[in-house]
């Protein structure tokens, strides 16, 4: 792969900073990188492979001559200056939710639909972190037995929710310990020895009663399997983990698994490593998930009450595989 | 109702110490109340109505003269003892496991099947926190549409496995938020800052996969609501909260209900509150839910993913309906 000339659009959020880190840490060949952010975050400054460089304002001119822009800026950054990119010929890899169901843009998981990339016309999305790790895991189990339903129960990190909603985490797990009222500005009511069943934090309810975090799931699986005929429902729960979102998945299949030929297809899969063992404490979770790029799959069972379903628990780092590493898995596919 | 001469055995534990406030609370009429535990705890003293009682020692002997005895001590104690208490006339009231899939033992949540206290023969189980919420709001459904299969994901609360798990739950949060390492006696990995499913947390797992708490969730339900074609698959998941479970259930029923019929049906059955207005962040969650006697359900919505299902979200207070309260119902219902 010829070295290429990389932008990083939103470089100062969490997500951001994770994609400078996997660009580092996998050597992707960099002629150049530049950093953009809103004008908020202009003069600060990053360390990119031991280097300081100034965040630069995103702008509509900032993409000429660059060939890649890695975009995690959110989605009403994305639909005003991705098109920019696009047309300066700059190709956009766009971690936001603005362009993911655009029947024009692919929408890509490497390990799950690679080839999708090749019909882009400049903007490819990034799917939502919940969804990518599922998909992982779907894609060999749909390919040897045919998935007709998912039912998917979510367990999400706060990172998932930026750098405000884990300040406030720690802030209310401080105060509770310390025998206080916990405080809420992010999130709606403590997150802190809580669970939420909403995501986003505002405004994630839609007429039929899901969030867009569970509809996410719902409409990008089928998009990302290339299959329209896999039913899901989700459930979409905030708990107060660091980083690393844990899945509850039932999955029915047209042709009957055994949870011996789940574990073997799921362990020749890409991406995906087998923690199955929880006699002896062998079960993904999340701390010990987070820092790491592959999605843990573990508690796998055949489902006592269907002839032809499994039961699993999927782990994945929501920042790496969930964001920042399968941006930069599909740029050096391009 | 006469009074009573009430035995509290297992009385310094986590749920026996709920079990005293809830017989203070709820004003059950006592003549006397004895307090048991094991040797390690006699010479304690507990505080009932403002009276110091001792905790004296749970013997053979403990029951004579005595009328209803609440069991909160383990399963093993409670298979040693209870047939001692019923052999004294004294009607056991049993929060373990032990006897509640003996066919001989009615199994008993007070809004579902109060009838069958009727049939017991000294012995009345308590069900498992998670299953007894659960019931409670599958029955009016059940009632109304025939549910044919569920599949539910426990967010479950760290007070149920006991205060030794709740102390270590403090400590590694306090360890991690000044920059240490979260140590770990009680748990086999961190369960701060972290989701762990298995349940319970040692010697949890049978063959099939299931851990014992998941396969009471399948084979309680059934008991309980008196149905044995209701089939469940069941991820239970210990989550960083003091008290309060709460549960994503899918409820697949024979005849279609709407959302809308479901609040209602729910609105008027025993011990439910409906909290439904999610764009208004109005939902069940635990910090909110726990210290109260109701189960409280929200997010209810028509399932994408199949022509007659309901996804929810169902919540209660683990030592309350789900131990303690549920225990002194059936007593009061004796």
């Amino acid at each position: 792969m010829s070295s290429k000339n990389v932008v990083v659009a939103g470089a100062t959020g969490v997500v951001g900073q994770q994609m400078l880190r996997t660009l580092e840490d996998r050597n992707f060949p960099i002629a150049s990188i530049k950093l953009l952010a809103s004008a908020r975050s202009v003069g600060k400054k990053l360390t990119f492979k031991g280097e300081e460089l100034p965040v630069e304002l995103l702008d509509e001119n900032a993409f000429n001559g660059m060939d890649i822009a890695l975009f995690s800026a959110g989605g009403g950054t994305s639909k005003t200056f991705a098109p920019h990119a696009a047309n300066a010929g700059c190709v956009v890899v766009d971690n936001s939710s603005a362009w993911r169901m655009d029947p024009e843009v692919p929408l890509v998981v490497p390990e799950v639909n690679p080839g999708d990339i090749k019909l882009h016309k400049g903007i490819i999305a990034n799917p939502n972190c919940s969804t990518i790790q599922m998909v992982v895991v779907l894609k060999p189990l749909h390919d040897a037995a045919t998935i007709k339903r998912v039912v998917v129960s979510t367990y999400q990190a706060v990172s998932g929710a930026g750098s405000a909603a884990l300040n406030e985490m720690t802030a209310q797990f401080k105060s509770v310990l310390a025998g206080e009222e916990p405080k809420c500005n992010v999130f709606p009511v403590p997150i802190a020895f809580n669970c939420l069943p909403q995501i986003p934090h505002a405004n994630a309810f839609g007429e039929n009663g899901y969030s867009s975090e569970e509809m996410k799931m719902v409409n990008e699986t089928k998009k990302i399997m290339g299959d329209n005929s896999i039913m899901v429902t989700a459930t979409t729960v905030r708990v107060p983990v660091h980083t690393g979102h844990s899945e509850s998945v039932n999955v029915e299949t047209v042709k009957k698994l055994s949870a011996d030929e789940a574990r073997a297809l799921l362990a020749a899969a890409p991406g995906i490593i087998v923690q199955d063992d929880p006699a002896n404490d062998v079960f993904p979770h999340a701390l010990d998930c987070a820092g790491k790029y592959d999605t843990f799959v573990g508690r796998i069972r055949e489902d006592v009450s269907h002839p032809s379903a499994l039961d699993m628990w999927i782990v994945s780092d929501n920042l790496l595989k969930g964001a920042a590493l399968n941006a930069v898995q599909i740029a050096e596919l391009l």
